[in-house]
């Protein structure tokens, strides 16, 4: 039942987000004791130009 | 006033989108009992690898 | 697999609720052919002093 | 730490969202007197078939 | 039509919160042109339990 | 830069909590080579009432 969304900047490779989601979920099922299968992992990726901190964005730097 | 949010993986087609956002505004509108113009609908869509259960994308299925 | 979030104003009795999460999945699962079992609803409500239109909270007209 | 979210349409210029994170910025930090550096700004794009009002899509008006 | 969400720390007073939503939507109406009864804003408040930097929360700093 | 925002059902204790960023935050910095102090973490609970699978909340079963 715990429903986590991940957003991060785009580019990562598929191998990673395999491992992001693998990893994430063991680490809640860990320390929630929540049972793997009722935990689900939406990932969204942000393009540089769409995330700023501090008013600039990363497209900007 | 109601914001709806529904992310759903990618492939439904322009009909079953226009046939989802009207169903679930008259269920929103007849439920809780609020104009139906004041009910905003936001689609977002997934990719596979974009979604896990239990650890597992559904693009490694 | 559809993850619904439902934003609204408190002060929605315990039975339109119920309502609510029924009739909004049976409106999911016909249009987009989703089994229902599939569909996670979430109602995320919200005091009037935390939602704005145009500037002006809800609190506040 | 304030962390915000600002789902538009899409086709804002490159240049209207770097003037949208700056200003935005700006009035989060005067507002509730937090540091610039502590305020993150997502945007999240829509596109006109993926938002509706009153059970209607941008992209069928 | 935009939709913004601002997620910050609990304990700011009800004034802060009105600056907050009038300058944010003045801030969003001058920089991407969408008239001010357009925008929304949704204040969502976090516990210090609840937010986290570096693994570490708030409330345990 | 990842932002990670957990919804759970209510009911973890305050260690069962500061466990879960500690170590979720280790999962995503191993898995996407992203430094700690980048991953901001955000815990969302829900009430039994307000969230439902397949049509049915968790305060109805």
């Amino acid at each position: 039942m715990p429903i986590v969304t991940i957003k991060m900047i785009e580019g990562r490779t598929d191998d990673q987000k395999r491992d992001l989601v693998e990893k994430v979920t063991a680490a809640i099922s860990e320390s929630v004791d929540a049972p793997k299968e009722n935990i689900s992992i939406i990932i969204e990726e942000m393009q540089k130009s769409h995330f700023a901190i501090g008013g600039v964005r990363k497209s900007d730097l």
